[in-house]
């Protein structure tokens, strides 16, 4: 404003030319006044790298410089900042990360299991450069929750941050309530409609999540990012019977992430949990995304929107990058990426979730024979597990499964694990129990 | 990090020491660590003023130096930032905020009426003295939604900002929901909980909510703020009967406050909205605020949380003071107040609310005796306005009166001003029609 810097375009390369990449062009035109206007000066797009050349992408790249080998991108002398839209943990993507943060430049990505895995690194890298990075766009697609989380709720001490991190997941578990269908029906039309790859792996086994929850706990907490710490359950495992049930006794099934602090133990866990239906998650449906964080000044925060999409992840990279113009490029006016510096971020030991307490709900698919019922809540009282309310659902058509469900009063995880190991290889169950903990309010 | 400049303390003085001042001193102390390894520096309180210097607030003040004249903080050689806790549009908040900016120090406020009014020529201030205005506190206590819209949907174009932006007034309706209580009653009872002022004018009428919404209608569509020309009606209207009602047909009742753009026209507007059990706000009870935002990239974004109290409010004044502490107080770093500069904001010509269409419930109470109906429906007919639905409600025990409430198929509201003109005068009305938009999805 009236410096003869803030009228300089900040320039940016874009390496990745997928949907993301073609939205941040489109936006960064569509919103060119606005954006000026509200960053200072003009974003400009100098260069772009990406697989396919001559592929049509709806934007017309001709105006832009040209890289095979995206790396080069990183050594441009008309580039401020590097957009990373290529993805993957390592590989290209890192290498071109680190080279642009080497190189003093700015870094924007949406790569969430690269800053899971190597986020110190890359912070450390910047720090060192006094260079920008910021990775919005990597956790709950438009929702400035990293933002919300690095500078908005900058004045507390978190206790607990929680939430619906992955929108695939999200999106089958509510059509799944919704439709009545079972698991694989639901994914192949989430796949069909685009909210799903074509290999799920990442999304339905909670890896996706867990990227974004170690990401959300090392800014709220002050951790050091631990990826290798979030234990993990997908939703593979969820049968519309449990929907059903779940819906019996007052709750929905979502995956949850949840991070919390307690005795100095970070626990960070990723799980499809039963939600009560007056809590602010359970009315999240769809590929929306929602983030709880509990702040011991603030109290409850909660951040909703869309979890991913173009537009939206285009809207978060944009808003790092008018953050970044805004700076005007000073040195030292970026902060730390993950709000303290990366020396300071605490290596907390992980916490034995088996000395948590919660309610759990558990499923198990049994023989219809006498004595079953009479087995497994034995196996209940030799384990200290206390049930508050069982259900058993009559003979299925064929095979005479019976399913019998139930949830437990308030007790240590380690009881249940217990209970279940009691359980293991009796011939009463015809499958796997499931065990989903209720998210406490 | 690593710089002199770093070590160097934040030093800040506070003017007004009721709850929210108590609460950002006990704040600062709580998390000092925290805020320190946040800010890459200490924040430390150097100077106090208040009413009474004596009163007992339950932290100790003696380590800060004292002013009786609370405007003589402005010229303290030992504070870098003020921050102004002393409420009122005018007056000596308003002389100490001129006098703070006007001193090149920066200014950080929970004054929503000050801002309201006077924050074009504040932003105007701070701006030429290259010093931080920041005003979190000022709109939905602890949520982050100026920084939301200033920073994390700064990429896009808003098309609508609107939420549930005063405390007071969604506790006393959400009350009249679950206990069936009418107005008055629960007035007096939040008065008593002190989730209501005892002169609570401000809130029921709506006055603060309007407040917030033209400082969020500046920040979203970069609007010279207008509070003139906010469209303001209270709670005072709404009925136990008129919740009832709106029940029944699938809806709660909330006080909406609700900005939007079209045609170049800013329209804001302050009213009792009937939301559909369905929308996102609908679940929002008691007194947390919640703010949607819908941006032409992002979506739709949802930000929720605690509206006021002291703990919440004193997180959003430290998240200002950290970030201005990260900003480490070099010229030219902290932007513009409003997300762009003020003199780049836009005169938007105020939008004409009778061209725009909605559903509306309409509540008339009539005398029980024949043909009123025929008077009202044939009023509507008149005026052009298509009935969806019609509740009448059997005598009431005494006075013979009676309740009819129906809701309108999507109109202009104009129609419904005419209806309502021919019915102005009619005897078979014994009281005021009351005239609830439905909330738009």
């Amino acid at each position: 404003m009236g410096e003869t810097a803030s009228s300089k375009p900040l320039t940016i390369a874009i390496a990745g030319l997928g949907t993301v990449g073609v939205g941040v062009i489109r936006l960064l035109e569509t919103n060119r006044d606005l954006i000026a206007a509200r960053a200072g000066r003009a974003i400009t797009v100098t260069a772009v790298s990406a697989r396919d050349r001559s592929k049509d992408r709806g934007v017309d790249i001709a105006p832009f410089a040209w890289e095979d080998d995206m790396t080069a991108l990183a050594g441009r002398g008309d580039v401020d900042v590097v957009v990373e839209l290529v993805g993957g943990a390592d590989g290209p993507a890192l290498a071109l990360s680190r080279a642009a943060l080497d190189a003093g430049k700015g870094l924007v990505t949406a790569n969430k299991a690269m800053v899971a895995h190597h986020g110190l690194a890359l912070a450390e890298a910047a720090e060192t450069a006094r260079a920008p990075l910021k990775f919005e766009a990597a956790v709950a697609g438009g929702i400035p929750v990293v933002k919300g989380l690095r500078e908005g709720t900058s004045a507390n001490a978190l206790t607990r941050v929680y939430g619906i991190l992955n929108g695939t997941c999200n999106y089958i578990l509510s059509q799944m309530e919704a439709s009545g269908a079972d698991f694989d029906e639901v994914l192949a039309e989430a796949q069909a409609l685009g909210y799903a790859e074509a290999d799920p792996t990442f999304d339905i086994e909670g890896i996706d999540a867990a990227h974004k929850l170690a990401i959300l706990a090392a800014i709220g907490f002050g951790a050091r990012i631990d990826f290798d710490a979030v234990d993990i359950v997908g939703i593979t495992g969820v049968r519309a019977a449990d929907i059903a049930q779940a819906d019996t006794l007052g709750f929905v099934i979502r995956l949850i992430a949840e991070a919390d602090i307690a005795d100095g133990h970070l626990l960070q866990r990723v799980r499809p949990c039963l939600v009560a239906k007056g809590h602010p998650l359970a009315p999240v449906d769809g590929p929306t995304n929602a983030v709880v964080a509990e702040g011991n000044f603030s109290g409850r925060l909660l951040f909703q929107g869309a979890g991913a999409g173009d537009g939206p992840t285009a809207s978060a990279v944009v808003a790092d990058l008018i953050d970044i113009a805004r700076a005007q490029g000073g040195p030292g006016e970026f902060g730390a990426p993950f709000a303290m510096p990366a020396a300071q971020l605490q290596p907390f030991t992980p916490a034995d979730p088996g000395e948590r307490t919660e309610r759990t709900y558990l499923r198990f698919t049994v023989k219809d024979r006498p004595g079953v019922l009479a087995e497994i809540t034995a196996a209940m009282r030799d384990a200290d597990v206390s049930i508050e309310s069982l259900i058993q659902k009559g003979r299925a058509e064929e095979g005479g499964e019976v399913l019998v469900a139930m949830v437990t009063h308030e007790g240590p995880e380690a009881h249940v694990r217990r209970a279940l190991d009691l359980l293991d290889g009796s011939e009463s169950l015809t499958g796997a129990p499931l065990v989903l903990p209720i998210l406490a309010s």
